[in-house]
């Protein structure tokens, strides 16, 4: 590990969680260094544009070189490309948004987002990053990892978001077990009040887990008895269809796992 | 300058540009450093998720960390913010694309894309980098910045992108004139081969150029007779919405810049 370059990432994190603009005193606060240490990584960052300070305010906010890097990761993601038809699909056979994410760390990153497919004005969620635990997508594909990665992900903060999240590992361990067992996952109202999500693995070469894709949307309507079991359907065979994509590129390796 | 971030970030820049996945030593050679020293760099950068390692390969690609700073730095920019509801009703006014955009090196970045009003499938174009000199918004934008600035911009790398990219200084010069002067800019088929885009200044307190909004969209429509008129006027009018907004929330500067 190299020392400077960890506490350049960690200023990036700072800037990237909640406050958009901090003076380096602040910043020095958060990340626990000295103002002059904060300053020259600050100068540094900001010569790549990856910072940007207010002329104004003197401020330092992330740089229009993040977004940069963020666009060149979502173009060259292979999980988003093999699964933009199959998203578009789902979407239009479901009449509801899907969103295909990936974990990073302890949170879900959408990676794309196709709107519900009705005239409603509708917020793009790409880049979106959502606490693992109170989302369908974050347990699809958490229940699909080795059991070691899953003890670290229930060992994790696991934070409360709604009056619904569960937060503990003895509530949220059954719900890990029966998502392994169905082949996909469901949450009613945990990340926020009023949406429910259904969502199913991506399995890549080898059985590993590359992401999840799954639907999002009023819970009163996805988890109605007339259309949850059609929408399980409707996503496991999307999940399944982008799996087949992912790793017929490379040989086209047997989906046991999600069978 | 701190080297080692320096370094980190050129590793970025490397995997950011066009080639999403790299090995060891295509990235040292491309960076001209040790196969060592960027190999503890890749590492650092690892445990950040601003890279990722392929486990099949071993190759490394940016990884979902800089997705998040992109979306934060979308998040927290004010310029954005500020033009939301500008770039939707210019959308709906001129019943084309809208586009708003920032400087970055030589380079304007989309950060805000309103879809034409028709029901044709459009790619989100928002992180795109587009090379300032060969777009109307970069031209909108460079043509409001100080003279020494100016130089500078004229003085970068000028790429051809169609048969039409004007390269030249003695080619760009009357046209950032002229755009001053008429207080918004014109590109005809020079980034894209049957595009053209019409954009304006946004100005922010003490008539700094903060970026600029345009349409963008078939060259035959946006230039013809009886539009071109109609659409100047309506993106000059949202780029000083924008401003006015922008600067408003600071005291209400006069905006002698756009007249």
């Amino acid at each position: 590990m190299i020392q400077s370059v960890q506490r350049a990432a960690q200023i990036l994190g700072v800037l990237g969680s909640g406050t958009p603009r901090l003076g380096v005193t602040e910043i020095a606060d958060r990340v626990g260094l000295a103002k002059p240490t904060v300053h020259g990584l600050l100068r540094t960052l900001e010569a790549h544009e990856l910072v940007a300070q207010d002329p104004d305010t003197g401020k330092y906010s992330l740089g229009p070189g993040v977004l940069q890097l963020g666009n060149a990761y979502l173009d060259g993601s292979e999980l988003r490309a093999r699964s933009l038809r199959w998203a578009e699909s789902l979407a239009q056979r479901a009449g509801e948004a899907v969103w295909v994410a990936t974990l990073s760390g302890s949170r879900v990153i959408v990676l794309h987002h196709v709107f519900r497919p009705d005239n409603t004005v509708q917020i793009l969620e790409v880049g979106a990053a959502i606490p693992w635990h109170a989302c369908a997508l974050g347990r699809a594909i958490v229940a699909f990892l080795s059991e070691g990665q899953r003890d670290r992900a229930l060992a994790g903060e696991l934070v409360q978001l709604t009056g619904q999240t569960k937060t503990t590992r003895a509530a949220l361990s059954p719900v890990l077990d029966q998502a392994r067992r169905q082949g996909y996952a469901v949450e009613d109202q945990e990340a926020t009040v009023g949406d429910a999500g259904i969502a199913a693995p991506i399995v890549a070469r080898e059985g590993t887990v590359a992401g999840a894709i799954g639907v999002v949307g009023a819970a009163d309507r996805l988890l109605a008895d007339e259309n949850r079991d059609d929408l399980v359907r409707l996503v496991t065979e999307a999940a399944r269809a982008v799996s087949r994509d992912l790793g017929a590129g490379r040989g086209g390796v047997v989906l046991s796992a999600l069978g």
